[in-house]
């Protein structure tokens, strides 16, 4: 276990040797985690890249708070498979940044806003913005090596064309597993899929599947659905 | 579809004819939902009845609020299969209630508030109540016939007496559903088991198993753990 995990989502390519953490990962380590030198660290890049090494010293450059660190190894971590592409409305509120926490953490690969013609919301550039830094704190919190990714948004009808299509919904039978290498997922809003967009989707070659007993909101889903079809197509 | 659901549980077995639904209920139907003469109705007592019928009036009695309705039919459902039971530490704040509505939402028979080593909160009999009525509005909303019970809180000695317990860890294998009637799933803290935790689950026979691919917070790994036992066993 190391005592910091770094998450430099935006920076060079990580290699072995010696590397300078400034910005507020640095002021971070330093002045709430107190990382001290010769503690153990592990340094994400969001992009497969783990690096464990340890802390050689904690200092201010020009001002500023920086943790200068030592890496002794760099290996390269194989993306999540089935690669889960989640798309569905964005739920209101609280319940938008909890749902991305949930699927960065049971492992799907990607979420994209869904326009239906129940969805109430589209998040705009600013929250898909700040969705993205949710989802890096959310690797760095889980150890994902590779961050969720969070696309733009897709209308239904476009969706329809992508491959490896489920589509859940209670009409549908309990969702078996299938070794597809991917698998994009659609969940429906509040209030359900509309009659014309169910028949759309079976047109359109999509598998109906439900994922649980009972009625679920939309983020409980999302996560659910997400979680049965990584873990269910696992070796 | 039902125009509306009325959620009883308190109330005396639910039989065909006509029945007063008083109270807050009565009350949310009249003034919120504004529920018209004719429109059809379910009433659920959250233990397994569901009854079908129409609206005949809605009226003031002695100056509150009450549907009067006419139950055309009432079956009984039976509970869902595996019965589920999740026993882990309460999270804080708002995510202990959230944990609760997803319980609900997938199907989990039962919530009991573990006590571990690392368990930072017990809940009180206050807070064990309010959860019960989330329990019960997340019931109505769902549709599940049976109410989601909150338990009393469990050391984690005692739980180790229970039957058919699978113990969420890292180090097991991938979660494999068995077809037990019953499972009784121990989910740890944010800081994970003690070693000795770990060492008298498996020597009490708890089979450990993984449910995803990186770390969740707690209430995250409570709902897709409960997701992946209540789907996973059914036929």
């Amino acid at each position: 276990m190391p005592a910091h995990r770094f998450f430099l989502p935006s920076g060079p390519p990580l290699v072995t040797g010696p590397l300078v953490i400034g910005g507020e990962e640095g002021r971070h380590a330093a002045r709430v985690k107190r990382l001290t030198p010769g503690q153990a660290v592990e340094v994400l890049d969001g992009q497969g890249s783990i690096a464990t090494g340890s802390v050689v010293a904690i200092e201010k450059i020009r001002g500023e708070w920086a943790a200068q660190v030592d890496l002794a190894s760099v290996r390269h971590a194989e993306p999540i498979r089935p690669r889960v592409v989640v798309l569905c409305p964005a739920p209101k509120g609280d319940r938008l940044p909890q749902m991305i926490e949930g699927l960065s953490q049971v492992g799907a690969a990607s979420w994209r806003p869904l326009l239906t013609e129940r969805t109430v919301s589209e998040p705009g550039a600013a929250k898909i913005d700040r969705l993205q830094r949710i989802s890096e704190e959310s690797a760095k919190q889980c150890g994902r090596a590779w961050t969720l990714s969070i696309g733009p948004p897709l209308a239904f009808a476009e969706a329809l064309a992508l491959p490896s299509l489920v589509i859940a919904d209670a009409s549908g039978p309990a969702f078996q597993p299938a070794p597809d290498p991917e698998l994009n997922l659609l969940v429906g809003p509040e209030g359900g899929w509309s009659v014309p967009e169910l028949d759309a989707a079976r047109a359109a070659g999509a598998a109906a599947a439900s994922f649980g007993p009972h009625v679920m909101r939309l983020e409980t889903a999302a996560v659910v659905a997400a979680a049965l079809a990584v873990r269910g197509q696992r070796p």
